[in-house]
């Protein structure tokens, strides 16, 4: 099957055809999942690798390169030939035709289709968001930011005194897992290396504030691991602000509901996301925050040939953590799921199977909480992060990358991903691919 | 001593002042061999890393990670507090003040100058080069032309039969030690990696061609390793044109000195360099490759405070191979020249250690030359230059890494670092910079 093909089905003398949205930790556990059944799966991206969410932050703070937490999606499929990969943004989905349209030019129709295109930042309408907070969702947020940050240090060093401006400062908005680890990331970057980088710069000035709006830090964890991550956080330099809201972002000022504003370059936005937009085109029930309403057993209602996995998807009645396992166990279930289908079979509920979860908060510190009630916090915590996160990148290469630049951070403090180009490096030189980036907002 | 400062000397109190611009290999040999001189060294480069040069083309195509072989400047002078690193573009030398003007908003004034900014690849006028064909000598060179052949074979998934018009074709022009070791490598990308990532396109059919001017490849190694080179890439699918000249280069196509047309989406100009424009501005006599011609001891005639090292720079008497060997060579000698002027003592002439030239094929065969007469080719060769430049790159990590990636090609003939994001991942997201490359320029 080549993609071309796909546009003039016949649909008499072909195998029942899967099409699966997004390249993420669900869509990439479904396409495995279905490497036994007798289907063609085309898999959909608007990138051709596999991002590993969970490191993005490590990415931004110059700890991981970026070819350490990314796959060549079409590498993970060299040995399952059921699978094509078609690089492209998802424009449209029509459930009535069964067709996906993309960006490539051609048009796919699908027997089943998984949609698993994973979420968005949200601003919940606070004002200056998008235009002068960073977000951090995609690997090219993450290279943006690093560069961003670097670009500051580098300009503070011809004017030194734009740091009492907030030249250096950086303000996280939200203190969920991936404000807080990357206050701490950034707090090692700034303490540990930066201020080697720039001796004759007073990075100790620099501040590093995290704003959340509920009382304490990680509300999805206990409060005792809350209070954890504060004082870890507080003793790496960072200032933890709780009960204030973000009123509106101004370039370089974050506007407080206590009043009070922050000074601050580099903004960046983890207060909150929604549903990717695509899941407006279904015209199905969507729920508050955009995600698409399922049924118990993931499928779209109305719809049992079209499944919604991971962050896209919502069961109102028994709502999921927005994490990589979840969108995993999800993959596999839908796979499963749409074996039984084709074997005539009845679809089962998806059973999430909670084995916890983590967040790090830097050197030797993160908690971890388990669903049998056990909590690990301090140096055991952070063992317990580490290894699961290496174990969990695929692929022996980089793992071994990862382990190298970990090891390497570990042992001498330094950072060696804090690369900026003069030109733009840009990682699509295509210009219909970047125009349609322009135009219509996020990847798939 | 803070940039800022430098702006404003108070010429009684201070130290002697080295300016040196270019982090390349000249460079940093320069500003490391003055780590026990009683001077301030001020390094100036457009990017804030090292470019590991010899292995660009490993980037384009996509064996190595951005990360394995570029090295923050400012890590490698943690531990000597004589440098600081300017992060700007030099726009104009002011031999007569003594003064250096940057795009940093700052102009630095020096005691002593060294100029190590290299060279830029070069046209010799042939029509169309520069806005048809790609270079290949920047990381951001690299990153590009390694985006838009993934981008083209993406592109062919959608439309097959654009491989007949060259859609998947690489033409390189120029048969140096670029020119071999760019299409061994795409050679081994597009057989062994791409073929497996596009098995629905008839990657057979792609072209590689190699086109040179003169008799043979390599010109400036032995006609034994010449030959040796030629077999070697035809073993593996390239094709090799010699005395063929470029006439001109349009969209996807190629003119010949021969009256035939090159049809071919990718056009890699590896033919020739010449000194980095930045010698212009210095009212000194040049060479006709626009290099400066130094005098014996590597000074700049009529300016013994000036030096010129590496790429930028020629001794028309003694002509020197443009490697890292002999930039690497000539910053030492240059720092140990500046030493003595501080000594009051005269400055000795440069004298050039050939340790070899080699150029790798692809997978188990380079070419190596020794000066003692000894030649290598096959195993021993590949042998040979994998661990000379293992070594030779900068930091533990940066080696194990590299090694690491290596051992993975290697061992499973996957390239891991083929990333293509749809958004422009760029490295540089600072306007300022961005525009001054624009409107300048490439890089120092």
């Amino acid at each position: 099957m080549t993609i071309n093909q796909v546009t003039h089905p016949t649909r008499s003398d072909r195998r029942h055809r899967v099409v699966v949205i997004g390249a993420g930790f669900g869509g990439l556990a479904v396409a495995r999942g279905l490497r036994d059944e007798a289907v063609d799966v085309t898999l959909i991206d608007a990138n051709n690798f596999h991002t590993f969410q969970p490191l993005v932050y490590q990415v931004a703070t110059a700890g991981l390169a970026v070819d350490d937490i990314a796959h060549a999606t079409r590498g993970v499929f060299h040995h399952q030939h059921n699978v094509d990969v078609l690089m492209a943004r998802v424009t449209e989905i029509d459930l009535e035709r069964r067709e996906v349209h993309t960006t490539a030019g051609v048009s796919v129709d699908y027997d089943s289709l998984v949609i698993a295109v994973g979420a968005v930042s949200h601003d919940f309408g606070t004002p200056g968001v998008a235009s002068n907070a960073m977000d951090l969702k995609t690997l090219d947020d993450a290279v943006a930011l690093r560069n961003h940050v670097l670009e500051r240090f580098e300009a503070a060093t011809a004017n030194p005194s734009t740091i009492d401006d907030g030249q250096l400062n950086v303000v996280i908005c939200g203190g969920g897992p991936t404000g807080v680890e990357l206050a701490g990331a950034f707090s090692e970057l700034f303490g540990r290396v930066l201020a080697k980088d720039f001796p004759h710069l007073d990075v100790e000035r620099c501040r590093i504030v995290v704003v959340e709006g509920s009382d304490r830090l990680l509300g999805k964890f206990s409060e005792q691991s809350s209070a954890r991550a504060r004082i870890a956080l507080g003793k790496r330099g960072v200032e933890v602000m709780t009960d204030v809201k973000v009123r509106s972002i101004e370039p370089a000022e974050v506007h407080l509901s206590n009043g009070s504003t922050l000074r601050a370059q580099t903004i960046v936005w983890a207060a909150g996301v929604r549903g990717h937009p695509l899941a407006e085109t279904l015209g199905v029930p969507l729920a508050r925050d955009g995600r698409i309403i399922v049924d118990p057993d993931l499928s779209v209602p109305g719809h049992p040939e079209v499944f919604a996995i991971g962050d896209i998807s919502v069961n109102p009645r028994s709502p999921l953590p927005q994490l990589a396992l979840p969108a995993v166990q999800g993959g596999k279930h839908t796979a499963r799921q749409i074996g039984r289908r084709l074997a005539g079979r009845a679809t089962e509920p998806f059973a999430y199977r909670d084995l916890g979860t983590m967040a790090t908060i830097g050197r030797h510190d993160a908690v971890a909480e388990f669903p049998n009630g056990v909590r690990l916090a301090g140096v055991p915590g952070w063992i317990a992060w580490l290894g699961l996160h290496v174990v969990r990148l695929m692929g022996f290469r980089n793992r071994a990358n990862v382990l190298v630049n970990w090891f390497w951070n570990y042992a001498t403090y330094d950072r060696a991903s804090r690369l900026l180009s003069e030109s733009a490096a840009s990682t699509a030189s295509n210009p219909t691919v970047v125009r349609v980036e322009v135009a219509e907002g996020r990847a798939a």
